[in-house]
Formats: structure tokens, C-alpha cells, sequence
């Protein structure tokens, strides 16, 4: 992550929980009154965001805070394992505490499930990815938690990727003439990907020379079909609703990516808090 | 929600997943054709943010974006419901589609999960609020789907209510002493809550005259007898942990508020789609 | 005050008098071209904003600027005190003379207002507090200035405290429908304050349990039978253009808080300026 | 005033007084309730920033409220004048009414004590300026209130007109070596303006062809020889502590420009309510 | 090109042209003094900008203003031709002029001196594409010209294309393993390019399956043997100082892909004036 | 030039061309890794921006990043001559690069060109200005090139600056009228500007003490007329498609001013690359 770029998103989520202060904690210490915590796991799951994010939290509330003792994001932690110790003017460690757990804690939960997902096809040539389903204002984390937790990364936005959707193809009226619509405009740094539905439409992407076919919402019956007339032209991935209990089955379809909403949109914060040592 | 805070909100949301362009689409179809599509419910739920965030959402993307036959907020959806028509040009409907839905998913998550706490404390004259545990950047919006959801909000950030907790106790020796720090700087518009965790604090309280009481991770039995021994004499508020089995226990107590942080931090989105009318 | 908000404030301040620079001493000034001077009283006041406001412009301006000496905010001040010494590269200092004296005179203004008034009802125990009818951008300043006074804040912003008004009222039909409506919505966090001009309407509140009756515009003798009726049941603050002639008198009514417009509206700035040491 | 500069500041004091929102009167009112009320003056003063700021401020607010009535800036108005009537959803005329008051009445302040300076040398040919002794992020709209009281404004900022005071001719050595220091770096569109204690460093300026000649702090008796010596060979302008009974004999010296930092630093808020007619 | 992104960026332009506004006109026309104006061609060229650029600035400063008879972009211009037509407040079209004409003539700069590119090798199948020496600030614009003189666009920053270089490769020790450890990183939607300066260079790229081999400051005989070699199993780009008078020999080798700093970093102004019809 | 200003505009810049992060080298290189590099020059040409601008984009993208050995501003290059050295974490180094290099490049381009008309009237006491032709958003930097080549700089903005135009001319009837409409309304500190296009709208301008009169598009004769006719009663600027093959003639007319649009809106890059040490 480009640290220019994370410091002005900490410094909005810093304002918007901050706002103009902390009435309780700035009422009982004076500005320079020292204090020391740490933040524990309560739990056990893949830690994302210590030292690459919670502490530049806490170093942007106030740079003279030491942060030390990180452990590595992708760590897998176990109830009560210290992950940061974190030093300075009590009245900014509590400043900055729920913006940094809030963030570690969801961040941990997106690269834990992206975990669970990547250890269910660790066998299989494949690569879980995320999708834009993320929280509007957090992607540049919740995609870097999915690469903690051994994901890859799909598009980061509808600039940097071409995905040729149901949409597009039907107002196109052929696959054919919406492919050749976009290779005449985007640069030739960006690969071209169609999503289909049926065989057919995979084999017209064939004849087409399409980058990266995406089979939507077949079975794997169909899918390990369409991977085979594929063989090897085009990178296959797979989406659609994929979960923990079927995503074994769709990596045995021999698709080369399969993408899944539910690593940035539906995973629950892990368990974390900020033990004080006094 | 106040809008001109809203909408601002929503163009840098636009931006992070529009980016300079949607090159797919562009390539596609030409600024003016029109397109008309509807977000439509694919499960059963608490809808939160129709007409109040999405609607918004393709009308900043382009002003002349029309949306009607909007649900009102609060409605429990069923599958196949039609949330929301939108009509406009094509492209500005697909770069405004995920932003909508993406907030529109998480916040009837939000407001789902609430609804199904205060269902289960209905009988009870109790209050479900939540806690500053929301994405970061999202707060606005996470504790606007609470209350759509039948909840009630707690404290915004830091500046707008006092909580004294178990390190501000520490350091300052007492109950008491941290109570008299904060009632000297604060605003006579605001109230002073103190957690505790023992009888003697909350005895420590009453003689305080301290407004909110916070009972925090006690079991139920202790709550009694705290909310017996306040009688009244302060409002008094339950949390840590509380969950879709153990709060109905908790109501039980006869406390007045019981905050959940998991109402915004551990929501799942809910299935919502957009379906295009060609 | 937080820094970080403080800092971004300061920045916009420096920006609308610099400029793109300042085209007589950065003619007459290498870049790094030393200097030395010292903020000095000319006149006796309570100072506020030495190292909390003026200090933070000059090291904004250029973080190697030095500021030592500074007296304490809330210091009575007499001719000729030096407030702060500040050492630095000359073009710095000049950039940021205008900007720091600025902040440094006003608020000096309204804290010596503020102790005017709080002097005046030194024998009682009230509060005096500003409102918010401060200059637009400068509330968290001004606000500041007010508690350097020996002053307290009202509310901050129309969200963090609640205001029953006239308007609210008869749009409601009665006090009481209006409190109920309130009291739904907000957090419980946030005390009630509901605006009376007559004892009757006191005694509504009383009824319905308002924790804060402003009495608006009424006479000692109205406000000294609503305060014994009230009889501490409620905390009682009293407005209307007060001023330093009335206020002991309102004072004397035994309300808890006196709310002024002018500490913050109509103070003059304080005679302060800057004398170069060559 | 420029617009879209002025709307940019309009939003950001919304934003400081609204907040997340009025949650009295959002808890009150629904979103389309309807409301009007007049701003009415309470005494008699100049009036500035009637349909130039304060409509501004609740169509910004709301773009759907209506403005009409507006007295021309520059009116003299009595108690009970009205000068605006505003209507629009309840909501947003009360969310906006505190920071349309502020700006109203601190402007009318301003233009106010403005024109009772421009009064008292109505019979000179002379020019009353303001100075940079603004409140910090207001300038561009102190300044404008100036221009409505009659008087005229003087350099901007520090990057839009040379004044070489004191401390400048101090390290340079002589009025001589920074008067050329200067004119070699500036644009030939701006003018050299020198601060000036003595006789002596006014001829110094003459002899060096300056622009404008600022008599700082002198008597009126020796800016009457200053304004001879000079003959119109420059202009000349008078500063320093100039008030409302010395103005006049400070005309009386020939000086073609009166610089008052008090128009902009001291003037108290004038009278304005606002009041609804239900 | 995006509106919302459009927009903002023209109004930071207005800010540094118009300041807090144009003193000149400002004093001799009233806010609602009508004009109407040209924007006409003064020379032949590919013009750029005219609907989707000029119009724009004049409708943001004020959107009262009426554009007409825009050409389209892409238009080869003659002297005197008229390019748009704009009505409205005379204060806002001169405010807007200089602004509008900046990057009218900028933009239709870069999309000449692009179509002078491709004519030169129109006989070919290769695509003229731009680089990232454009102006800061003014990518999204450039690019956009570039478009319209019938180029094409590479990566737009360094996030949304890989381009392994020298360096890179020095410091990996191979281009293999340099290309290895960006596979594993990057999203399967955007295409791995390298750079090469020899045949060698290119078969190792061959070997890897590299999507896009880059051919440095080679002559046209090697490029030739280059693209012979590699026959259809990558996309070849040519770069390096290419010139009008050199381009062709280039497109000769059979290169796919010629891209070309000067397009946007040395393209000068062409000459467009504002006639106004009084 | 202010840094504060530079530094923001600076960090846009980096914003643009990373955007979220350099996909190449964060797949290659570590955070910490090491290396170092030297701008240098291809070719001989006036520098500007090294020290000033460059060196500053790669310690606002890393404060760690060393600068050393830079070649002063004004310095006349040669090929080969090394400009700037920089040491720092290598990822940083390859993000800020093309940032530095096209800022580097556009600078030293307008400093060389501006040279180069410069040199041509050295002969002559006539100053070498810019005017508002400048790419939007880099007014400031294109502006300090002006200077570094030896010229000088003509208003900034619209609001710092008088120029009575055609247009406005037209609509008041007479340069009279325009005239004292406009010296009516500005600060005293700014002169006043008229464009003349015959030798009565000249003596029109001596009549009325214009402070600056500007000859627009008149031959070499006529203007040479003027200045005779003016006689150091006025400033005389010549304006109207100055090139160098045609400066000198205007210079010798004995205009003041000669003002050349071209300085900064056609200047080519000039040739400067980043050379590493492995």
C-alpha cells in the first residue's frame, strides 16, 4: 500500500471518530501524561493491518508514539497473543485505539475467511481473488487483507479492468461486436474479459481471442466442460456464489481464478482489544 | 442524514470505484443512450438505504438519472421485490451500480441484524444501540441503517459523549476523582456515563450522581441486582458480548440500553441485485 | 484542541494571507536568512492562544522555527510582556506574523471578555458559556478561548446537543409532544434542553422531566420564580443579551448557567504585537 | 465575490455548525415539512450580505428554498426591518439560519463601523482602507463588507501588493537597497508601498520614485508636512491606531488613503433575528 | 473522460486563473450583464476539447451560461472557423476565457500533432500511443487529446499497467526472475510488459510468455529481426525518441504498438481566439 | 515559491502518476531496499526546478529520500552533467521519478526559452514577461521558470492585476469610463493596465494617468510612435505574437515590457533522464 495514500484515509477515519477531540480522556490527562498498551488477540485467526496499518494509526494521531514488537502480517494468532505494543501520550493512544482496532479487527476477519478459502484449494492450481463488492472508501485495505490472507487480487476499479457483462453483450447484440468495441479504445496494457453464461458464448469468446473468460453461476459440471474447450486459450475464472463448501468443487473444474464477494463483504470482525499496562 | 454531507461522502465513493472512467462501458455506449434497470431484493430482509443513500448514489453519478417506486426504509423485503427503478443514460447507471449496491447490501445487512435484536427484546422496555465499532469512513451511514433497523445510536465519536472506562478510572485513582475531572470541562448538554464491573462501582456512581451507568460483561444476575440497587436513579447500560441468544437474558435484567457492536461490525450484506430492463 | 485538526485549520489560514508568497521580504530575504522576534503584549488581558494557536502557525509555516518563552493561556497580561519568542528563518516568521497575531488577538479578546464576566458572579456558583453565534470557521478556536476565560462551552454544533425552541414548539402544538419526539431519536447520551418564556412553560417541563430549562429573555424576578420552582430538579441556564451590567443580577436568580452571545460575537481583538530583535 | 469561492466557504461553515445534522429538529420535522420566516434587523445599521451571503447560505443548504425581499446591501436599516424572507423546508431554514445569522451580522457590523469612518471624512478626498486584520478564513468576506460600509480595500494578502515596512529596511540597511531588491522580483503591474516614521525616510522614498508612501504612527502635524513634501508625487497613506475621533483631523492632513484595522478586527455583530411566521 | 472527475479539476483551474475574482471586469459589468462570444480557430488543426473540455469551464462557472454550435472533436479546423458559441453573463465568459482557451489550445496541441503521427503511418497496422510525460495534473486530459488525433493510451499511472525495466531487472539479476515475482503479485487482468534492448533480451522474454516486449532505442534493422523472432507471440511496442520524420522506418518493422513522449510533453499551443459580438 | 503550496501540489501529482502504488516495483522490490540515482542532463539548456521542485516530489514521496549535489537554478547544463543525486529506499525512488523528471523537464524547458529572448535584448532595458498562458494547475511552477530564465513576471490572476481590454472598452464606450469604473473599485496597491490598439487610444490612456499602457499587435513603427508619444509618462508593454526572430525589433521600439505567451505555452520539454547506480 502507498503510504501517501493510507496516511489522508487515517487521517478522515482519525476526524470522524476523533472529532474534535476526546472530552473524557483530554479532561483527565494532561497532553503529555505517558502511557503503554498493547492490542491482543482474543482469538485465533490470520492477523492483517499491525504494523503496515494500526500502527501508522496511531504514529498519524501523534508521531512521537513508539510502535513496536509487530507481529507479521499473515501471522496466525492464538487467544491472547500480544500484536503490538504501542507507546506515548496516553490521550493519543486513546485517541487513536478505535480507529485502529476497528480497522485490524476488520481486516483480520477479511484475511482469515480469504485463509479458510485458499486452504480449501490449497491442492489445486488456483487463485482465490476478491471482487469490488468491498465497503465503499476501504478497498485499497480489504484488497490488501485478501493478498494477506494468500488471495490475489482482481480489478481494483472500472478504469484499471475490462469485464464485459451481460449488459454490455446484449445492447452489443453479439459478443463478437462488444469485443471489438472495446479492444479499439482501452490500452493495450489491460487484458479483455467476457463473462458468460453457456458453452456458446465461451466458444464465440474462443473464436475471438478473449483474454480471460468468466464462467457465471454454472455448475461444475459445466464448468469442467467449458475448461476443457478452453485448454489453455484464454485464463477461465469462476464466480458466482461461491462458498467454503463449494469452492473445492469448483477449483476441481480446473478454472484458473475464482473470485468471491463474500472474502470483503461479508466477513465479521475478529476478536481483538487494547490491554493497558499501567 | 444531512445531504451535503452525504453527497460528499458519495463522490469519493464514486471515485474509488469509478476511477477516471468505466473503460468497458465508455467503449460501449455512446454518453446519451438510455437504459432503465431495477435493484431488486433476492432474499428476505430489512431494507435500509433506498431512496436515502442509493437513489442518491445514481443522481450525483449523473443528475438526470430518474429513480422511482422506491421502497421506504424499514420495509422487509421478500425475493424478487423491487426495491428501486432507475432510468438514465446506460453508462452512468452501470458506474453508479456498484456503489449503490454495495451500500445498499451492507446497510439493509446493518439494519437486518438490528431489527432481528429488537425483535427479540420487543417485550422488554429496553433500547438496542450501537457502539463506535463501524468502517471506518461509514459511520453516518452504519448508525442511520441501526436506527432504520428499530435500533437507537450511541454516542457519535468522542466529542459528543463521555465515557469513562476502566483506564481513566485507573489512572485517576477513583471513580470519583475521574467523575469530577470531567464534569469541570465538559458541556452541561451532555451526560456522564461510567462503565463499571463491580457492585462497589456502581454504588461509587450512584453516590455521584453519575447519569449513565454502564455495566460492562457482568452476567445477568449481577445486571439485577445493579439495575435493583440504581432503582431508577440513572440510566443504566449493558454490554460486551451480548449476542442473538444471550439478549433477551440481558433485557430480562431490566436495564434501560443495550449496546452491541456486532451490529455494525459483523453484519453480512444482503443479496440485492440490479436487473436491467433491455 | 486537536492538533491534527488545529494544523489543517492553521494551513487554510496561512494560505489565505500568504498566498503564493510573500513578494517584499522573500525579495529582500534569502531563503534561510535568520531572524528572531517576540509577540508582546501592549496592553494588561487574559491571553489566549500563545503556545496552543501562535506557536503552531509558526512552525507550520517552517517546522525548524523555534518558539520558546511562551506564557501560559489564561496569564493576565500587562504592557509590554513578551508572550512568545520566535527564531527562525526571517521570510517565515513575517509569513506567519499576521495569521499567528491574528488568532492571538481575537482569541485574547473573548478570553478577556469572558473573565470580565466571570469575575462579575465570582460569589456564585454559575457557569457562564458562549453559544454559537461565533465567526463562521473559527468555533473550535473561539470555543477554546471561551474555557481560557474561565468560561465553559454550550453545545458545539446543532448534533451534539438538543435545543427545544419557540419555532419547535408551536410547530408541535405543545412542549410536550415536541420532548416526546426528541427523545426517540437521539442518543441517550445527550441531555434534553427545551426554551421557556414563561413559568407556565416550566412547569411543562418540569412535568415531562427535562433535564436542562433555558429561561430566554425574562426578568430576574420571572427568572428567580422559576428557579425556585424548578428547585434543582433541572439545570436552569438563562440568555437574552446579557451583559456585564446585568449579569450579576441574573447571577443573583440562582440559576446553574448563563449562556452570552457577545463572548464570542462582539469581543474586540487585544492590542498585541511583534518586535524584531535585529 | 467570486461564487464559486464563496459557496466553497458557505459548505465548509455548514458543515462546522450543522454537523451530522440538527437532531432537534430532524427528530421534529419531516424532510419536506414546509417553513418561512423573515431575517429582521432588531436596530439601525448598514447592511451587508443580505442576498450576496445570507440567501446563498440556505440555498446551499437547500437549493429548493426561495429567497425574496432581499434589501440592497448598503441600506440603512431600522428595528424591525425586515431583510429577507426565506422559504423552504422547516429543516433546512433552521440548519441554516445560525450560520446565515453569523455572516449577516458580522458583516453588518463591519460596513457599519465602515461607514460611520467614511462619514466623519465625508468632506476630504480621501479613501478609507481596511487592513490583513481580518479573522482568519473570513477576508474575502470582511473585505466585501468593507467595500458596502464605503470604504475601499488594500492589498489581499502577502502576494498581491509590496509593502516594505520597518524590519525590511532594517536588514536591508536603507529604504534605497530594498526598494531595488523589490522591484527587481515583482510584477510591474503591482505598486511599492514603504512604511515611513519619519520625514527624512519619506524623502529617501521620494527620491527613489516610490508608489505609495505609508506615514506610520505620525502626528497629524507631520503627516500635514509629509503630504506637502510629497505634492502628489506619490500616494500617501495614513495608519496606526487611527479611531473615530481622530479620523478626521488624520483626513484633514491631505492624505489621500486612511488605512482601520478595527473596521475588520473589532466591529461588533449588529442585530438581526430571525423570525417565523407559522 | 468522467464528469464528476472533469468538474473538479476544472474548478481548481478557475480558482488559480480567476482568484477571488477579476477585478477588472467585475468593476465595469453588473452581475447580470448578457454577452456573447466565439471561440474561433485562428489556424488549421485536429481541434480537442471543444464540448467535452471548453464548454465545460464556461457551464461551471456559472450554468446559466448557453454553449452552441460546438464542433466536434476531432474536427480539422481552418482560420476563422467558428468552434463554439457561448452565452451568458459577460462577467462569467470572461472569467471563464482564459481557462477555456488554455486547455482548447493545449489539448487540440497534443491531438494534432497525434494525427500528424498517425497520418505518417496510416498505411500500417500499428497504434501511435502516448506515455506518462505528460503535464502533472493534466493526465486525464492529454490522454483524452490524444484519443482524439486517433492515438491510443498506454497505462495511465503506475498502478494500472506493469512495466519491468531496466532497473528492475538489474537489481532481480534476470528477467526471468524479475518477471516471476511480479506474476505472483499482480491481478490476472492486467498484462506483464517488458523492456528490452537486445535480441537476447527478447527471447528470454519469449521463453516467459511476457505479454508485451518493449524494444528500447533499437534500430529498425534490429527491431525487424525483433519482431520477426518473436511472430505473433507477444504484442511488440517500439519506443525511444521517435520523430515525425522517423516514424514510418518504425511502423516498417512491423511493430504493433509505437508510443511517443512528445505527443504530450512538447506539443505546442495552437492558436484559437474569443471574438465577442458586442 | 511557497512551499507549503508546492508541497500540496506536489502530493496531487504523486496521486496522479502512482496512483495507488507502483505495481511493478512493490512486486520487486522490498520497502526498505536500498538504491540510488542521478538526474542528468542529455543536452544544454537552462535548468530550473532542481533543488526547488525535484528534489522536493522525492522527499514528500519518502521524507527519508537524501537529496545532494543539485545544480543551481539558472545553471546553463550540458550533455552529460549530472543535475541532482538521490539516495533513498529504491521503490520510492521509481515512484517519484517521472513526477521529478516531468516537472524538471517542463521547467527547464520555459527557463531555456526564456533565456534564449532574454539574451536577444540584453541589449536593451526592456523586461521579458510571461502572461496567464500557462498549462492550468502548474501556474506557479511555469511562472517560476519565467524567472530563473531571467524574465520576469506579469500579473498572476485575474484578481491581482487591472487589464483593460477590448471587450471591456467596448461595452463602457469609451477608455474613460472604463477607466474610472475601475479605479473606483480597486486596492490603491494595483496599477492600471490598458490595451491600445491605435496611437489615439494612447493619448486617450496619458490623458486619464493610465498607469501602464499596453501596445497590442502594432508594428514595430506605430509602437515606436507610442513610446515617443508616451514619454516615461506611463509603462509601455508590447504584446501580440512576439518570436525570436522578431523580439529584438520590438525591444528597440524602447517598450518596457515585452510580453510572450509562448514562454510558457509552447516550450518543448527539455532532455533529462534518471540514471542508476547499481
Amino acid at each position: 500500500m502507498d503510504k501517501l495514500l493510507l496516511h489522508s484515509m487515517i487521517r478522515a477515519f482519525l476526524r470522524e471518530d476523533v472529532g474534535r477531540g476526546d472530552i473524557t480522556s483530554e479532561s483527565i490527562f494532561s497532553e503529555n501524561e505517558m502511557g503503554s498498551a498493547k492490542l491482543v488477540a482474543r482469538d485465533s485467526f490470520t492477523v492483517a493491518g499491525v504494523e503496515s496499518v494500526a500502527a501508522e494509526v496511531f504514529k498519524i494521531q501523534n508521531p512521537t508514539v513508539i510502535c513496536v514488537d509487530a507481529v507479521e502480517d499473515g501471522t496466525l494468532s492464538a487467544p491472547n497473543l500480544p500484536l503490538l505494543t504501542v507507546s506515548g501520550p496516553a490521550v493519543d493512544l486513546l485517541k487513536a485505539e478505535r480507529v485502529a482496532l476497528n480497522l485490524l479487527q476488520r481486516l483480520s476477519g477479511i484475511a482469515t475467511l480469504t485463509a479458510q478459502f485458499v486452504e480449501k484449494v490449497r491442492a489445486y492450481p488456483v487463485r482465490i481473488t476478491d471482487t469490488r463488492k468491498t465497503a465503499p472508501g476501504l478497498r485499497v485495505l480489504d484488497k490488501y487483507a485478501v493478498r494477506v490472507g494468500g488471495g490475489a487480487n482482481h480489478r481494483f476499479n472500472l478504469t484499471d479492468g475490462v469485464l464485459i457483462k451481460n449488459h454490455h453483450i446484449a445492447v452489443c447484440g453479439s459478443i463478437k461486436y462488444a469485443v471489438r468495441m472495446v479492444r479499439g479504445e482501452i490500452p493495450h496494457t489491460i487484458r479483455v474479459e467476457v463473462e458468460t453464461h453457456t458453452l456458446e458464448q465461451v466458444e464465440e469468446c474462443l473464436s475471438l481471442g478473449v483474454d480471460i473468460i468468466l464462467l457465471d453461476k454454472m455448475t461444475p459440471e459445466i464448468m469442467s466442460k467449458a475448461v476443457r474447450l478452453i485448454n489453455g486459450r484464454a485464463l477461465v475464472e469462476a464466480s458466482g456464489g461461491v462458498n467454503l463448501k463449494t469452492v473445492e468443487a469448483v477449483a476441481m473444474t480446473g478454472v484458473d481464478i475464482i473470485s468471491i464477494g463474500a472474502l470483503t463483504h461479508s466477513a465479521p470482525f475478529r476478536d481483538i482489544g487494547m490491554d493497558w499496562s499501567l
